[in-house]
């Protein structure tokens, strides 16, 4: 028996048990905070020579140069070249529909004119450089690859450097062919901290980003949350969650595997599914123990499952749509007969998986939209990533010479009453 | 004499001296990180109690429970009513004024279906509750309280809950009276770290908030660089800076005063003059001279201009675009003849102020647009804040029957590639 949580909205501690369930704290960790530091510190001081000796230390390399811990744009197309037909078919088709999807999303400038001349706007520009980093260890994902450069690319980013790490100079081909596919500019095969402080510092051989994008473990987290400000980045991520909201119609045993597809990725990982049907929840239950055994990576459902799984019966569909907006779920599966008259009550996910066919394993590889989410509740204050990531807006303000004499008198009086008496004047120059 | 910079894009050095110019490392302090880091524990741990510690200690109050810190809305409106008519006038003009503009800056929701049914689209909701940070402090910024709650009103944020230290007690009635102008729903007067912690917690009266926004000293930037990811943040702000881009054609007691109006706000803030008229920058050198005495905050000014400042000569206009990209400054002025054909140069502005009518005062309160902005040249990878602060996304996906079919082939393929066999799994049961 995999021994999954069973809530009760009914019952007393409800509430409390909910807030347990959810209570996740990752990257605060004092010791991964201080090797983070240091190796920040360190690589800001001696640049590449230090970003190779932690590379070789944590990666069992032994490197010389940064030169051999660079990958060719020919290494890349080799390794697009080599693939079986079918995979790079699938890669294919997954990076087109990706792209078709964040096409609709960049920002446009505007800008309006009062009567008296005076001219408002927005001006948007692209980033100029952006780091790209993909996790190796554990999985290598190529699909990574894809939701991170393509929508920097739809932005107009200049360049892309992507950072990978090679445990054991373990390259994987799929990796370095979604590069190619996706126009990645530089390839460095290192990782962890030492990375991020590359790409934020810049080194003699890697340059400086803008901004750097893309998941890691708790030390790429604790470095991007150091760096940030010096650098922009994304969300800091934590581990991967899925929230199924089912009202019982649909199959159990696709309801079970969409839980392990989430469960497989870390022992962390959080599936929940919600229902207002304890006598579903049984089958699902059921579905668990039919189909663990036949699963491959069943050590890792099972202990993402029992650790921070759930089954939760509740009310009905409204308190199921209320837990959602609780939980601000990254992924949200609606599997439901009727699932798009309950969009309108989800407030907060990173994506709305609407009706049964949709399984997240779609979203995550090709139904078009990011796999990049908002996590642990993130979903509340941020969005999946996308193109206008990658761009910047900048305010456009031209007085003319009659709005000036209006707002100057206005700018005046507010500066001195917050006791900037230069302000004041230099608008007080304006005036006729 | 002032003791202002003056450098020369034509000497051999000139690289390295912008740099050493621009090298500014503010909150990254050993000290200030411990402190607030046992701050942002303790009101974690302890709540209200915590925060009117550290509030009577800090600010020099003797406040026994969080009412007392508290203020009516009967009070801000009483603030809001006491202000002489011209600076309520100046106020709500450019309360309406800010108001306007953001209106044009609400993202919209999309979506389309394809050809098998299959929707793919994006949707836009506002925050739940949002925490605005006003400084108090050396100055009190009622155009803060605008610029911050106006967007946030205008994304349909549910609850505005505002913070401002106040040192000694000492309420300042422009930013109660502005808080009751834009809406604030909640007003404590808390500050600092212990500020930030409440507000990213909860406490028993501090409901937990979604995201902090509103600049603040190097306590408060390294509390909201702490709790990011637990709510969300805005920038963390640096101190001001503007650079002058002028071909020498304006008023050099114009230029000389708007480099004032940023170097009154602190010692540490940045006023840079580029300019390809040597002859021009001295006359903007005698203005400083004589304008200078007259100021009330001519300490202020003197140590900003002395420390932080300069005057830049440079080969030609494209060298001085070159160089404003290169700086990447929070207020940029265009203070040219011709203005408007530059702005394309332009890459990286928090806001650009285009033509010599343009003062950055104006910008900062009435024009319109946002004044808070990237710091630090952090415009190169963010933006001005504003209405879409207050939004997120949230991806929406419903596959279709059909479009199960192709996609999920796709997704199995990839899923097996990326070594996920319950992802492969999810998406082949939705096959026929």
């Amino acid at each position: 028996m995999v021994a999954i949580k069973r809530l009760n909205s009914a019952d007393a501690g409800f509430t409390v048990a909910l807030d347990e369930l959810l209570a996740f704290e990752g990257a605060q960790d004092d010791r991964i905070e201080q090797t983070v530091a240091a190796i920040l510190a360190d690589v800001k001081k001696r640049g590449d020579a230090a970003v190779i000796e932690y590379t070789n230390r944590f990666d069992r390399l032994s490197a010389k140069s940064m030169a051999e811990l660079e990958l060719s744009r020919a290494e890349l197309e080799a390794a697009l070249a080599s693939l079986p037909a079918e995979r790079r078919a699938a890669l294919e088709a997954a990076a087109a529909r990706v792209r078709a999807y964040h096409e609709k999303q960049p920002l446009q400038g505007w800008q309006y004119e009062e009567a008296d001349g005076t001219l408002l706007g927005q001006k948007v520009t692209p980033l100029d450089r952006v780091g790209l980093y993909v996790p190796g260890g554990k999985a290598a994902y190529p699909s990574s690859v894809l939701m991170n450069a393509i929508p920097a690319h739809v932005a107009g980013v200049g360049e892309l450097i992507m950072v990978v790490p090679t445990p054991d100079g373990e390259h994987n081909k799929l990796v370095l062919a979604a590069a190619a596919l996706a126009g990645v500019d530089r390839v460095f095969c290192i990782g962890g901290a030492q990375a991020v402080g590359a790409l934020a510092y810049g080194t003699a051989t890697v340059p400086q980003v803008d901004k750097i994008v893309g998941p890691g473990n708790a030390y790429v987290a604790a470095a991007k949350r150091r760096v940030f400000g010096i650098v922009g980045i994304d969300m800091v991520a934590g581990p991967s969650e899925i929230l199924v909201v089912c009202d019982g119609s649909t199959d159990p045993d696709w309801v079970a595997m969409d839980l392990f597809s989430q469960a497989e990725h870390d022992e962390l990982a959080q599936s929940i599914l919600v229902c207002p049907d304890g006598a579903y929840l049984d089958r699902v239950a059921a579905s668990i123990e039919k189909l663990l055994p036949t699963m491959p990576r069943r050590a890792v459902i099972e202990a993402s499952l029992s650790g921070r799984g759930a089954l939760i019966q509740v009310r009905d569909m409204e308190e199921a749509c209320a837990i959602a907006n609780r939980i601000a779920p990254e992924h949200l599966e609606l599997s439901i007969a009727d699932a798009e008259q309950w969009v309108p009550k989800i407030r907060h996910a990173g994506a709305i998986f609407i009706g049964p066919y949709t399984s997240e394993s779609l979203g995550d590889y090709c139904a078009g939209p990011n796999h990049v989410l908002p996590t642990s509740g993130s979903a509340r204050f941020s969005s999946p990533l996308g193109v206008y990531d990658f761009q910047k807006r900048s305010s456009l303000i031209r007085v003319s010479k009659t709005g000036a004499q209006t707002l100057g008198r206005i700018a005046s009086t507010l500066a001195h009453g917050e006791g900037l008496p230069a302000h004041a004047k230099s608008a007080e120059f304006r005036l006729d």
